[in-house]
């Protein structure tokens, strides 16, 4: 077990004094992270049901075992029939419940199911838990350094069996083949981009073989213990064009001008608009997605670093991924990107490792 | 291309038709699998608007290549701000649409933000396109049959390479690993369940290790052009116990049995309690989940075959997984599951394969 008990009372804790701000006595959570996140369980298809007094999981007898044995200061409930009508006959056993909170990523069929079974009046709220999981304890910051290292483990070996003719499939599938051997898994589906698919930013990797002069785009990251890690690193392979070199320069200065910017107190759009700034006076097109995401038990979640939020500031103990990249269809594609752990000074890089360092002035080059 | 411009056509008059029966005028599709269905794009967080005249996917710059390449019948919008917004602007410029269906599957926070900036009256509608895709093509069905023949040739691979000592986990890789070389993926998180966490329904591998006389159960399957398999074997390694193949054989009957009766007009409810009733006469513990669900797209689709549904009735083209199971907590487990097609007067079974053809009265032996 990574979480004491006492780490998840503090949680919940924490879930309880914002339902209290909300005005609703209870909170019913259906995300699988935060029901992870609030009692250790790794299942699917299971609610939460969070009460001023008690903790209840509603789960069904393919995870009743599991829950049993995963499960932290929580009683767990085997349903016979649907999830809304067994939160029914719990809730029915307590007193004076009169207003339960629902996460508003609940679906809308979900919802009116609920209001179908139960008594209470239920109210959407959104982020109560995500709020609590946006901060990340020492414990959680090191499974995620954990998860880079796994990633980077994964990588270096994939590279050393990479030939010209291997497809971006084999590539991708020889990755995450690798990651199971640390007891690890993909946290998302590997980008491996040849050539001119760089320029797809969530390329799905198909039969385009290497060549022996080729360029190569890795976006890639572990689940480890629920724990994400998201990197991306960029390689020519036989020799760098002179322009695929002036592209990766400035791409790493724009992520380094963002990271030197990010630290509490600094907004995401802020960091974003400095990232893009230098893609710009180097006149080259800027990306179209966001500068970076808050990542842990999620691999996206809050922190947004995107000019699209202009509201959202960075805290202390945020996790977020710094990404910039230039896309150019049919020609290049090239993104570094990093995890960093925002303080109150600055950031700590999550993801440091010697064998994948970024070296603005040079392409990293493979032979193959 | 699988599919021709005259089936996605088909497939948006099926749409359409309903549509007219909910009184809404288009609607907006938000299930990545029912996006995929009606345009033929496989990336991920982009909406489909269907109007009475014309098809929209909205999309954001990391896929708009991909979409341009692959979307057929259907108009590609990169959106520049969020979805809503941008769906409110492609609608401001239709004629005449009063109401909007939007698929409810969509979250409560997503249905407030799509009111918040659609002038049209929004309804939530479930099931449209899912009714649609329930009832297969032949080509649908050819590449499920491929779906599970590519599975079982992966297993049968990784089956040659199991020892002594391997973890479930490194099984599980193998398996997910060869899928690869396949063009494949896992349609879902492939369970490799060693002894007695046979009896855990959805267990994860981990770092349990195969004996020299042991148990293994296996729920894997394919994910090949979008199309899912899903399929259950059990094999005895060393030895086979009297009690393992007594369940053995009780569960294998009980599939049987279902398989027999599975027809169209037949209702699912019916079919799950005949399987239920052969593993109560022979005195064992009767599965708590239900004895199938439909497969294509999704893993898990409609229909249902489960006693908790009193009213779906099967129909001709319905894909459907026969998988019932013994389970006794820290002792076996024991599922067996074939994918079938509905037809007029029985079934054809799409996970046909000599190497792993169930022998009712010999529980397949390993060497290891």
């Amino acid at each position: 077990m990574d979480f004491q008990k006492d780490e998840y009372q503090r949680r919940l804790r924490q879930v309880r004094k914002q339902l209290r701000g909300l005005n609703v006595e209870g909170l019913i959570v259906i995300g699988v992270e935060n029901v992870r996140y609030l009692t250790g369980f790794t299942g699917h298809d299971s609610w939460l049901l969070v009460l001023p007094r008690n903790v209840v999981l509603i789960t069904d007898s393919r995870y009743t075992e599991q829950a049993q044995a995963e499960c932290v200061g929580c009683r767990v409930v085997e349903r016979k029939g649907g999830l809304a009508k067994e939160l029914e006959t719990i809730v029915a056993k307590q007193k004076g419940i009169t207003v339960l909170g629902v996460e508003d990523r609940c679906s809308v069929a979900m919802l009116k199911g609920i209001r179908k079974f139960l008594s209470p009046r239920i109210k959407p709220v959104g982020q109560v838990v995500e709020n609590v999981r946006a901060i990340k304890t020492d414990v959680e910051v090191k499974l995620i350094c954990k998860a880079a290292k796994i990633a980077f483990d994964a990588m270096d070996w994939a590279l050393k069996q990479l030939q010209s003719g291997m497809t971006e499939r084999e590539f991708a599938a020889l990755y995450e083949y690798k990651l199971s051997a640390y007891g690890a898994k993909p946290s998302f589906e590997t980008i491996a981009a040849f050539g001119a698919n760089g320029s797809r930013n969530h390329h799905q990797p198909r039969q385009r073989k290497l060549k022996k002069v080729d360029t190569i785009l890795l976006d890639f990251g572990a689940s480890y213990k629920g724990y994400c890690s998201d990197m991306t690193r960029c390689f020519a392979v036989g020799r760098v064009t002179p322009f695929f070199q002036k592209v990766y320069e400035t791409v790493a200065e724009s992520q380094n001008t963002a990271i030197e910017i990010i630290k509490a107190g600094v907004k995401g759009c802020d960091a974003d608009a400095a990232a893009q700034a230098v893609i710009r006076q180097a006149d080259l097109p800027v990306y179209g997605h966001g500068l970076g995401h808050g990542l842990g038990l999620e691999v996206h979640e809050g922190p947004r670093l995107s000019n699209a939020d202009k509201k959202g500031t960075l805290e202390a103990g945020h996790v977020v991924t710094v990404e910039p990249g230039v896309y150019m269809q049919g020609k290049l594609g090239v993104r570094l990107e990093d995890d960093v752990l925002v303080t109150a000074h600055g950031v700590r890089i999550l993801s440091r490792d010697e064998r994948f360092k970024v070296k603005p002035e040079r392409v990293p080059l493979l032979k193959v």
